[in-house]
């Protein structure tokens, strides 16, 4: 559906690619803002369909699904950055899809996306290209251990990820993940891991939320701390830094930029960007409870060409993701105050499956250590 | 769809009558707490439908089709008071209807709810019945004038009511009422109209929220104010008599209470109650914004059976309506900081349509007068 001023006022339709929570977080925001959502998934009946208007279920190589989606909205957006280049060059073709391409090129391979940051001047965990034998020798020849090997696309939590000690270690993960092109990156001992989900507007208005300390278990997101208690100097870098990126991108929409926090004495510069999610991502989730537009409305109105929400927040919060069977707890959960609940509709609770979250309230300042 | 302990655990789903923007606001924070949520409504396509998982559109009076719905969902409730007492009966028969039938006979007649509350002791305008044309030239010459005369049933946003400054008035509103069963009200010189929203959980534990101020124009809220700016004791009574209706009438889920307050120098008793809604209500809206559960969540928690969620706000709050084309300032609105939008979906932006609401939210004690 064409859509010359790129505004889409109430009433219009936001495609969403892909079904699960993100996109029926992004789904019931753009209805509160008297938007409607097409939700295009593969799978049937996927979680986000429940509160979405319109729903195709169709794989993302079939074009004339595609196309028939394209132009049954007003704008296009994903919940996941493995969208396909064919599945967005199909989509654009007939119509606007936010992020736009660049973002997704840069977030779908690693080394593009670690290239990106150098040609920005913001530093990374020194990495090197690995595409075949002779190149993982002298990865790990000039990188050192320990590192890690990882698939230059497609990894998500910790997946397609190896931690390697040895030059026999790297030919062995090398073999697991099928020779797939792969990115040596150096071992980073970090103090602390942290993001900031930023967001920019179409008249290049930039929103960046507090930064804020994530803990990881088993690879996956466990809990995000807000604020991430860090000096004022830098927090405001990390500000800059996830600012910078957007910028750069010509970026429309909201993102999540990794850091990890070096320690001190580390040098100058403490920040290290590990990687960006070129969408609304797990790490912002408190955002729904701890300010007045949350990043999936935030998004919304990116995309939409809407004035940006201001990113503060009224409260201090900590995020717990329910992860597997943790979603049995809801009724003590419930019975807390100040706590705020999520959960996904996801009917089976298996291990490692992100079933919901819990958002816990603090008053500014009083969150316990 | 029997349920022996009351208790909807998530993946349950949850029976609205109405899908209107009461309904829809019901099934998203259903969907929030990982539930399905099932509109029943006469309408095609009502805003409720597009964030529900499932819709049956049917008359309130078709039994074969309640009889599905009642089947179908794990209980029923409903978005507005004037749910017909037969189709009520009927979805009572096959599983669990709350809040209950009680509630419901006592809201949707005026002469029953006012008889209640004096049961109670709670204190109204003074008021008589009127049946015929006697009973009304009674009623004037007990009440007096200025007074109002209403219908018994069906009354909304002042829909059914007439200011009587004389007993020629009164037969004049009479017949235009078609001479249904009435009930005349003493004129009530009040200082503000305020009300509370209040939650009753199956367990028996209550939970008001803080008392607000409600400005009308045209006979339909304009605004609610919160804190309402009461003396201690006034707000404390005011939370005390919602309590009281929601305990005496045995209520399960949420309920607006309007109330009236006296001028200073009226008497020790300066509140008298207006009217109850056995539902959700547009002066709790704001707890949307203003707090970590809102009363759509809150009412979804009591009528499944979970803890009620804490009343207390975060913040200060204006909520204001969005009426008729008063939607079309959308882009100034978003453009407002602090301020949370919500629009309903709806079509066409019809005078006196209820199309949206804002709420604009103050850090505590500091709201401008």
């Amino acid at each position: 559906m064409s859509n010359k001023s790129g505004i889409i006022a109430p009433g219009g339709t936001i495609g969403i690619l892909g079904g699960g929570q993100l996109g029926r977080m992004l789904a019931s925001a753009a209805a509160e803002l008297g938007l409607h959502a097409h939700i295009y998934s593969p799978e049937e009946s996927p979680p986000a369909a429940e509160v979405s208007a319109h729903v195709t279920c169709a794989d993302y190589e079939d074009e004339a699904a595609l196309r028939r989606f394209a132009d049954s909205v007003h704008v296009v957006t994903y919940e996941f950055e493995n969208v396909p280049a064919e599945t967005a060059r199909i989509l654009a073709e007939r119509g606007l899809v936010r992020p736009g391409p660049l973002a997704l090129a840069t977030a779908q391979d690693r080394i593009v996306e670690k290239n990106f940051m150098k040609a920005q001047g913001i530093l990374t965990a020194p990495f090197a290209d690995v595409s075949d034998e002779a190149s993982l020798r002298a990865a790990v020849e000039n990188i050192g251990c320990p590192s890690v090997l990882k698939t230059r696309r497609f990894g998500y939590d910790g997946k397609g990820q190896a931690k390697i000690m040895s030059a026999d270690d790297a030919l062995v993960a090398y073999e697991e993940i099928g020779r797939a092109p792969a990115i040596l990156e150096g071992f980073v001992s970090f103090e602390r891991e942290i993001s900031v989900v930023v967001a920019r507007g179409t008249d290049g208005e930039i929103a960046p939320y507090d930064p804020v300390e994530n803990i990881h278990q088993n690879h996956i997101l466990h809990q995000t701390l807000v604020p991430a208690n860090l000096p004022d100097a830098i927090a405001d870098e990390a500000r800059a830094i996830a600012s910078r990126i957007v910028r750069k991108l010509d970026y429309v929409g909201v993102m999540g930029v990794e850091m990890f926090l070096l320690p001190e004495g580390a040098g100058a510069e403490r920040l290290l960007v590990n990687e960006i999610a070129p969408r609304v991502h797990n790490s912002g989730h408190w955002t729904m409870d701890a300010c007045v537009v949350s990043q999936f409305e935030q998004h919304i109105r990116a995309i939409c060409g809407w004035p940006l929400g201001r990113p503060a927040r009224h409260s201090d919060a900590v995020m717990t993701n329910l992860i597997g069977d943790d979603v049995d707890e809801w009724k003590a959960l419930a019975s807390e105050p100040n706590t705020g609940i999520h959960l996904y509709g996801k009917g089976e609770a298996r291990p490692g499956r992100k079933m919901g979250h819990v958002t816990r309230l603090y008053p500014l300042d009083k969150r316990p250590a």
